[in-house]
């Protein structure tokens, strides 16, 4: 099959380019660095070396496999990239990682909200276009997140909800309350794509992702040269690879506030595998489907517990110490959200185990000497402009 | 009471400034001439002859009524422009109306799509921090539409769905499936500001209107220089005010398909003295508030009979002649939508009738000799950009 993966650059975007390459499939990626960019802006970086470029680590990949992975070094919001991209490779199928992820940069200030809006919502709607335009069968498989939902009271669905309401019934989508400007944006799109879904005919998958872990995958595994990025900054890094890397360099695990706040979470391979098994059971010409992708629930201080205990066996001296929570959340709630769909297409979760964690201590050793320690705690605050305020 | 009037120039903004500045608020209305400008592009104009600028409009008032409205020329999505507005005028309310309004100007193509998301997203956006910024205890009342929800099998409710799902229960946004790119630009607002009150604090109400018809308030009424515009074109014209026009021009009128679609009407004097009742009624703060904005439902079908009939008795020949639908729609659908709030709050209906309809005659005959008819028609087509396509 041909699949355009966009943002091929980023930690999710190059290793599901390599598994799609090695398992046959005609692959091209392209990515902007806007991730690159954003760390150099704010003096972090990967922890895990990455090659210079995206096409130095597609020629890497061939030398070690003998496979061809094309890339493109565009930005989506450019429409004549786009098009050319649509026109001269002709997706089948386009995985869709191309956008700003970061909560927290999204709420440094004015400046880069608007930049995470304009941006995420230009790619997709240009991506949106073009294939209405050039490849109106393509399935697209866009990485949403669990964050637009927030934590309703309810259990949360995918993507839709069952209503009845004074005696009539509809299944409408359901409704959302994204925590930051960011996830803001991952709603806007896709309330987007159903709508392009609705009135061109397209077919569209929206992977609500929960928070994703691990640092290897088949095919990172190969070569050094075949890392993925690891992110561990405040701005970039998650939860659990923030606390083991935190771990491994003796510094306090850091949940947010009470820690009580309970999220869907995954390991990086099993990303790969729900984007693979998305890809490879399209969505009907205009169905919009969405999919909750994680497979375990955790709240903060249960992560952070298992990475102590973990830490204890490797023989490290871990600490958990709560700092105040630089967002706007409930810290304690309920959380119920549903995740079939994609068990029913056959996934079969690698489930978080400290075997898992001890693996991760191994790596992020290797690369200790390269950790920039003192941008991992919150800076950005975020009622910081409302704080800051003359009123 | 300060009140920043957000798009004053426009078909609405206009008569609610000086409606605003005739009650003794002190009144500061700011417009890009943004519609101004799409009407050059377009070859279409205002039937009413409007003033050539705010700033001369404003001039014709003070003549006429000895009051002020300060002007600023200048555009929303400069925060330089937002910022100093905001800092000089100090606004208590903040009435936004300033963003682009047309659903089919929106699905031209490409690129009216995406002016259309940037230029809302980023003026509210834009004015949401300059609200946190400079004015966190100021009230925002933003005009929203009806066609946010589109046409679920249920009623519509104010913004808020009470929502019980496997024995819990929650109140949430109500689903919302709009139904043009533009119509989704206002959903994105409406997520915007709710997490803006949520995280900031802010006071906001979210209008939700139906579809406006008429041409006079008080105060256009006061000299013909104080004219608001009224527009009939396919691009940003509406459906009772246009067949108002056909009528008189001796066209057809023309509904979209089978012409059952149903909406929420309410007259334009209506909805100025909806927005006074929501600025002197502000939000408390952190409250997101949802207004429906309308008194009376129609058909299109009933809209086009009760012109038909109002023709007859004014003498004119009126015929109704189906044309293809150029949206994607549901052309017979259950419609619902509550709207008690704003009479809770003292809203005294001016409903339809066809007195009005003949009033509206009357004006429209008196600048017959201005209408451009070739238009009127639907030329925008919802599926426009499939059908063109090469798959």
């Amino acid at each position: 099959m041909r699949i355009l993966i966009l943002g091929g650059d980023g930690y999710l975007g190059w290793p599901t380019s390599m598994q799609f390459a090695r398992k046959g499939h005609e692959v091209h990626a392209i990515d902007d660095y806007l991730r690159r960019r954003a760390h150099v802006e704010a003096g972090t970086d990967s922890l895990t070396p990455i090659g210079s470029s995206l096409p130095a680590r597609a020629e890497a990949f061939r030398e070690v496999t003998g496979l061809e992975i094309g890339v493109t070094e565009g930005d989506l919001t450019e429409w004549s990239v786009v098009e050319r991209v649509f026109r001269e490779f002709e997706p089948e199928a386009i995985v869709h990682y191309g956008e700003m992820p970061s909560a927290p940069y999204s709420m440094i200030d004015r400046e880069h909200a608007l930049f995470t809006q304009t941006n995420n919502v230009v790619n997709t709607l240009n991506v949106l276009y073009a294939m209405a335009e050039i490849t109106p069968d393509a399935h697209l498989v866009k990485l949403g997140t669990m964050g637009e939902y927030g934590t309703p009271n309810i259990d949360i669905e995918e993507g839709y909800l069952e209503v009845e309401h004074n005696g009539r019934s509809d299944t409408l989508p359901f409704p959302k309350l994204p925590g930051s400007m960011y996830h803001l944006s991952k709603v806007h799109d896709s309330h987007n794509i159903h709508f392009a879904s609705r009135i061109w005919g397209l077919r569209a998958t929206d992977l609500n992702q929960g928070v994703v872990y691990g640092i290897e995958t088949d095919e990172t595994r190969l070569d050094e040269r075949l890392l993925t990025r690891f992110d561990y900054d405040e701005v970039f890094g998650t939860a659990l690879n923030r606390f083991c890397l935190q771990a491994v360099i003796g510094q306090p695990l850091t949940p947010y506030g009470k820690g009580g706040q309970t999220r869907g979470y995954l390991n990086i391979v099993d990303t790969l595998q729900c984007v693979e098994l998305a890809v490879l059971h399209p969505a009907e010409a205009g169905e919009f489907r969405v999919f909750n992708q994680f497979t375990e629930q955790f709240s903060v201080v249960e992560l952070a517990e298992l990475v102590r205990h973990a830490g204890l066996e490797a023989g490290l001296d871990v600490r958990i110490e709560h700092v105040d929570n630089p967002r706007v959340e409930l810290e304690e709630h309920y959380y119920n959200a549903k995740h079939t769909k994609l068990l029913e297409l056959g996934l079969q979760p690698h489930l978080l185990s400290e075997t898992l964690i001890g693996s991760m201590f191994d790596v992020i050793s290797r690369y200790k000497d390269r950790v920039i320690a003192d941008h991992i705690l919150p800076a950005t605050m975020w009622r910081g402009v409302r704080e800051r305020s003359s009123g």
